[in-house]
């Protein structure tokens, strides 16, 4: 489906009358039925009210640029039509009233709903049943699980995530899938489950930098993001190996090095940033989260402490338990990573760097490591991962980009033109 | 009931069996018999669960600082046994399964849940049914009206509320009563109705500076900032008149500079400071409202269009039609204010400022002008009102204390400072 059908390329076709949604519909069920029982990227599917939506779009008006397209969201966002869960047992069997804003907003441009995509509990770290549709004897990373790996296999073109430390970046990475955080505020967070407010982030992961930008754009009613122009000339790329580098895989180094040649080849200009030297601010990040998520779900703890995860109970009574002065130093020496992060941006305009360690790491107990996440989460700007390779494996490996808070067009015009260069290494999206 | 019962006192007192919850519950009970028929200030009353908690308050340990003391809720905060309607049709009969975290954190301190209280529409302009506990002709100011007017009545002694532009300060100055807005980001947003993400704060109005701080501080699981210590030594005042003096009424301006004076004879430092020349500021502030709001309300203007007041719907058709473009100018706008406002502290260490333009309006059709509360909502710093005096009307005045962001501890000292000096003109708490 989704080299047939690119999120933008369905809409048009289906206001031209050249395929119906109910055809397009009727894919995404194939590839749902083929791939489904494997990878377990929904809590739920919305066949029904997904038919009724699609054959809606074939007999009414253009509703706008998602009309008719097939789109899954991520089961921290409220849906008035269908449970949320949050992933928790907690909430099991909760129906909002209400769609969260992005979910109403993709609704009223058009977007058929297809189901809700399993997300690790309430964001955080513990994992649901979701595998790696390249391989499902892996993670497919989280907390956006479902809906990497449902765009992974097909079973849609572009889903709805989240990310507080590196819930986007690292599941579209490991899912060989482009993933795109978007610059903190650009979509409203009304109707999706806090996890950490200074940090949650709503954004898409999609087969292409195209599809990732308009769903994201208009879930943001900002429609300059929504529809990209490859950059035409190359900004200041910036190497970036982190405080980190030692820890990525070798063949996740080779690759951002592959891309920043490739990238040098094309006549970009590329240069090597020197790492910050703040190897204390993932932990420091981690405890702030801490702190926000053992406020954000006080009444969790206090109404049913037993349904929590052991590892997310601990988490929550470490943050409620932090001092005033430990929240000091915490928040004061983000302050100063961030000061840091950003100074990086007087060198270069986009950061090229890993999305994540590297391949998809075995067994399902745990979605990989955040540790090349945290500080762009920190530094509230946009990020952009793509698949750039393959380790020895056979596994995706992507590369990242990132740039200063609000230079989301620009990073997405970049994202396009890098899309282009590396496609000779691009990972198929449809793994399953 | 206030001035026998401030807060924290009666959570001592109930602790050492001076006095029952239960006692105390039903003072507040014959407040709201008394009252509550003039003012309106609440959307329900949870009599028979307030007084089940007030009676395993007094058979059970005790559970906190707030044990056994009646507050009330603002009704855009999600309350697990009571509708939660934030002020709209849309949500009539809506009952949230969670409580928000600032309540179910006040819960989990021993506070009894007298009730939730009359919101305007969505936090917005359109104002409820109460009135002003001093006259009832008058508004209470908005939207945290019911909150104002029920601490003003004596029907408690502090109660939550939120701000995005100045739905705090003014009517907690307009009831005569202290409020309350955190730094932003203080109290967790979780399981509270967005307006406008990158203001909305949530706060409490109350009796006394002592009772607002500490009803704030547990919200926040701040307890550094539950009991603040009148400052020994007076910081650098600074008195700003602002960009909008002319537009105080007389008997404003002639309050702030007796408080001003009061302090001067205490051997405070006050320093003038020149406005900043930033005049548009409220209209840009107003407009990145719209646009946040615009997509807040993304459901309801979807599914209940009609259910929206004619003022909201314009206000939301206007954010929702704002270009990049526009947003780049008004954004800028606002950081090149905020810029100018945090440079205002570089001469001093508190600002003293009206808190309105003067006393309560007369009618009940509108809440009041948020003249002099939008900068500081945008600023994000903590602010405080607190009664200084009497218009020739007999209305209650406020005078507002700014601070920095992150200042709240030193704000809230020197608050309780400015509280005894000003209790001379002290307009008592409960009205009705």
């Amino acid at each position: 489906m989704s080299d047939s059908f690119p999120l933008a390329h369905a809409a048009h076709r289906i206001a031209a009358g050249e395929v119906s949604a109910t055809q397009l519909l009727e894919v995404a069920l194939q590839r749902v039925t083929a791939s489904e029982a494997r990878v377990h990227a929904f809590t739920i599917l919305s066949i029904d009210a997904a038919r009724a939506a699609a054959a809606a779009c074939d007999t009414g008006p253009v509703r706008g640029p998602l009309h008719g397209v097939p789109i899954a969201v991520k089961d921290v966002f409220d849906t008035a039509d269908l449970p949320t869960a949050y992933g928790s047992p907690i909430w099991q069997g909760h129906r909002p009233r209400a769609d969260a804003s992005a979910v109403a907003l993709a609704r009223a441009a058009g977007a058929v709903i297809l189901g809700k995509t399993v997300t690790t509990e309430f964001a955080s770290y513990t994992p649901g049943p979701t595998t790696n549709p390249h391989d499902i004897a892996r993670t497919p990373g989280g907390s956006s699980s479902g809906s990497a790996a449902a765009v992974a296999a097909g079973m849609v073109t572009a889903a709805f995530g989240t990310q507080t430390a590196g819930s986007i970046i690292r599941p579209a990475a490991y899912c060989g899938v482009v993933g795109y955080k978007p610059s903190f505020g650009v979509i409203s967070r009304a109707g999706m489950k806090p996890l950490a407010e200074s940090f949650d982030t709503a954004g898409t992961l999609a087969c292409t930098v195209a599809d990732a930008a308009l769903l994201a754009g208009v879930a943001a009613g900002r429609h300059d993001l929504a529809a990209p122009v490859a950059a035409d000339a190359w900004p200041t790329i910036g190497l970036f190996r982190s405080d980190w580098w030692d820890e990525a895989e070798p063949a996740q180094r080779a690759a951002i090095e592959a891309v920043a040649e490739g990238l040098r080849s094309d006549g970009a200009r590329v240069v090597d940033l020197a790492a910050p030297a703040i190897p204390w601010v993932n932990a420091l990040h981690s405890e702030a989260m801490a702190w926000e998520a053992a406020r954000a779900f006080a009444w969790e703890r206090a109404a049913q402490p037993h349904a929590l995860s052991p590892k997310l109970a601990e988490i929550l009574t470490r943050g409620a338990a932090m001092t005033p002065a430990r929240l000091e130093v915490v928040w004061s020496g983000l302050a100063r990573a961030r000061a840091k992060l950003s100074a990086l941006f007087e060198r270069c305009d986009i950061v090229l760097t890993p999305p994540a360690p590297g391949q998809a790491p075995l067994g399902l107990d745990g979605t990989g490591s955040p540790t090349f996440n945290r500080i762009w989460s920190l530094l509230g700007g946009p990020c952009l991962t793509l698949p750039c390779g393959r380790s020895p494996d056979g596994m995706p490996l992507g590369a990242q980009l990132v740039a200063l808070p609000g230079r989301d067009a620009s990073l997405l015009g970049m994202a396009s033109r890098v899309e282009k260069i590396v496609s000779a290494m691009y990972v198929p999206c449809a793994a399953a």
